[in-house]
C-alpha cells in the first residue's frame, strides 16, 4: 500500500524573524536557516496541506507584523514570532493534502510561510488556481492576487471613477499603482503617476499613464501637481501618505475622492508626519477612504472576470522585480521600503 | 387704480460689513445702519420680491464671505463687499412680489440680507412656509432649514448610522450637533456630545445624550474620549476640527465614518492645527467625508416629512438662542466663535 511508502524528510531553507524592526526592515532584520529538515507528508489526523512554495509575494503591509507591541495593528493581527519564519502570501503547490478541498499536484495561491515547503496543518485563505496557459503562475502574487484586487476594488468601489476625471497615483509603478493607471485608462480617465526614478517614470508612459513624475526631482510637490493638474485632481489613490498626501489635499477638486491603499511612508517612523491640509477635506466636500483588501473578497470572481480578458489579450501589462532563491527574500522585502523594486517584488523560490 | 397709491417709503436698518476680518469675527468687524430708506414696492420691470425680515440664522460658515482674498472659499463664493449689508438665510414676509410663485403676505424662509426690509431684484433660493401652528417661524432658521437638513444628510447619508453604534458629537448643542444627537438616539445608537459650558452639558442630557462632557475641563481629550468610548467609536459628527479631530481619530472603530460637518476652530487660523493622526483613516479603513447642505437640498421634502412629525409631538427638542433686533447681529453672529451662543443662535428682526 501506497501508505507503507515513507515519504521523504528534505532540507528546508527558512527565512526567521530575527528582530523587531527599527524603522524600515532591513536585511538584517531576518535570518537565513538551512538547518531544518521536513517531512513531506501531512501528519494523519491533520486537515491539512504540505505546500512547496514557488513564488512568494512581498507586501508592504508586512512590517507591521514586525514592529512588536508598538504596531499600530498590534490589535487586529498577531506579529511574526522571533526565530520564526515570517508569512505572508505566495503560490504553492500542494505535495500532499489531508483537506477535501486539495488534492496533490493542485497549484494554489494564498497563505504560507517563507519558507521552502510549508506544513499547513489548518487552511484558511488558500485558493486553487484554474491553469491558464500564457498566464505565469507568479502574477497570482500580484496582478491576479491582492495587488489586483486592491487596485480593483479601491479604485472602482471607493472611487467610483466617471470618463474624463483627473486621476493621480503615487506609488505608481508598484504592485497596485501600476494597475490603477491602467485601471484609469480603460475608464477613460486622464492619469498621471509618481515613481522615484527616470526608469519607473518611463515604465508609467510606456503602461499608458499621460503623465508621470520623479518626485525625487521635484522640490515642490505642489508645484509639481499644479503642473499636471491646472484644474485640480477629481481622484487621487494613495500609496504614499504624510507629505504627499499633504501636498495633494489642496490640489483636490470639489467633491473628490482619496482612496487610502497605502501610506508606505508613514509606516516605520517613530513620529508621523503632521497633515496641515486636513480642512480641504471639508472645503472641498472630498471623500477620503482607507480600506483594505479583506473588504474587497466578495468581489473576487467579478474581478478576475473583469480582469483576465485584458491580461490574455495584453491590453494590461504587468511588470514584476523576481528575485530568484529564498535566501534573497529579506533583500527583496526591504527594497519595497528603499523603493528599489521596479514593479511588483516578487520571491522566485522553485519552479523549472 | 390701486398703482396710483404711492408705496411707503421706511427706514431700513442694516448691518455693514466694515472690515475683513482678522482671526474670527467680532462685533466691531460691523457697523450699524440707520440711515437708509427703502420704498416697499418691486420696482416695475422687475421680477422681484420685496421682504420683511422677521428672523436671521447666524451661521458658521458666513466668515469665509468676510476673509477677503484669504478666504478657503474665495474661489467658490463671492465674499462680502465693505460698506453692504452682509447676506445669509433668514425668515421674511413677502411685502410686495413681481415674482411669479410669491405673493404679498407670504411667509418665506431662504436667502435675504441682514437689514429690516430686502428687495431681491432676483429670487434664487426662496422657500414658501407652509404655515403649521405650534411651530415657531424661527425653526426655519435652523431645524426645519439649513441646519436640519444639514443634521439629517450628514448623519444619515454620509454615516449610515445602525443599531447599536457608538457616536460622537462635537459643539454638540449648537444648531446642528443637538439634533445629530437626538437622530442617534431614535436610530438606537448610544451617543455622547462634547460642549463648552456646564450648562451645554446638562442640556445635552436633557436633549437625551447619553453622555456629555465640558471639553474645556478636559486637559486630555483622548482621555476623554477613552473614558466614554472604552470599545471606540463608530460614527463621529465633525463641528470642531483640529485637535478635536486629531484626538478623535485614534479613537475610531474599525470601519468609522467620520462627517465633517465644520471644523470651526480652524477657520480663522493663520496656521491651522496640524493632524498627526491621519494615518488610522488607513488602518482604521475610516471614510471621512466633507460636505455641504447644498449636497443635499434634493433631499429636503424627505427630510422634512421624517422631521415634522417628531416636532410636532415633541420628540425631538430643539433650543435657539434669540437676540431680539437687527442691532444685537454682530454680537450674536460673533458669539458663534465664542461659544456663547446657547444652541441655534437667531437675531430676531421683526415678529409681533
Amino acid at each position: 500500500m501506497p501508505g507503507n511508502i515513507a515519504a521523504p524528510v528534505v532540507k528546508n531553507k527558512k527565512v526567521l524573524f530575527k528582530r523587531y524592526i527599527d524603522g524600515n526592515p532591513k536585511e538584517s532584520d531576518f535570518e537565513i536557516s538551512t538547518e531544518s529538515t521536513i517531512k513531506l507528508q501531512v501528519p494523519e489526523g491533520s486537515n491539512g496541506v504540505l505546500l512547496k512554495n514557488l513564488y512568494l509575494s512581498c507586501d508592504a503591509y508586512l512590517c507591521f507584523l514586525m514592529q512588536g507591541s508598538k504596531s499600530s495593528m498590534a490589535e487586529t493581527f498577531e506579529g511574526f514570532k522571533l526565530g520564526e519564519p515570517i508569512g505572508g502570501m505566495g503560490v504553492s503547490e500542494v505535495l500532499d493534502s489531508k483537506h477535501p478541498n486539495f488534492t496533490k499536484g493542485d497549484l494554489v495561491w494564498g497563505e504560507t510561510l517563507w519558507e521552502e515547503y510549508t506544513y499547513l496543518p489548518e487552511v484558511r485563505a488558500l485558493f486553487k488556481i484554474q491553469d491558464h496557459k500564457d498566464i505565469p503562475l507568479s502574477y497570482y502574487t500580484g496582478i491576479l492576487g491582492m495587488s489586483g484586487l486592491s487596485a480593483y476594488g479601491g479604485f472602482y468601489e471607493v472611487c467610483q471613477p466617471k470618463e474624463g476625471e483627473r486621476v493621480f497615483v503615487s506609488a505608481a509603478s508598484g504592485a497596485v499603482g501600476q494597475l490603477v493607471g491602467q485601471f484609469a485608462k480603460i475608464s477613460g480617465c486622464y492619469v498621471v503617476g509618481s515613481a522615484g526614478s527616470k526608469e519607473k517614470v518611463e515604465l508609467l508612459k510606456e503602461l499608458g499613464f499621460d503623465g508621470a513624475f520623479n518626485y525625487k526631482e521635484e522640490n515642490d510637490l505642489n508645484a509639481a501637481l499644479k503642473r499636471y493638474f491646472p484644474e485640480g485632481i477629481d481622484i487621487d489613490f494613495e500609496n504614499v501618505g504624510g507629505k504627499t498626501l499633504d501636498a495633494i489635499l489642496p490640489n483636490m477638486r470639489m467633491h473628490g475622492r482619496i482612496s487610502v491603499c497605502g501610506m508606505i511612508s508613514q509606516y516605520n517612523l517613530e513620529k508621523r508626519d503632521p497633515i496641515q491640509n486636513a480642512y480641504w477635506v471639508l472645503f472641498k466636500r472630498l471623500k477620503m477612504e482607507g480600506w483594505a483588501v479583506l473588504d474587497y473578497v466578495h468581489l473576487y470572481q467579478k474581478f478576475i472576470d473583469f480582469i483576465l480578458p485584458h491580461v490574455l489579450e495584453k491590453r494590461i501589462k504587468y511588470v514584476e522585480d523576481i528575485v530568484v532563491g529564498l535566501e534573497k527574500g529579506p533583500y527583496a522585502f526591504s527594497a519595497l521600503y528603499t523603493g528599489s523594486n521596479f514593479g511588483k517584488q516578487v520571491v522566485k523560490v522553485f519552479r523549472d
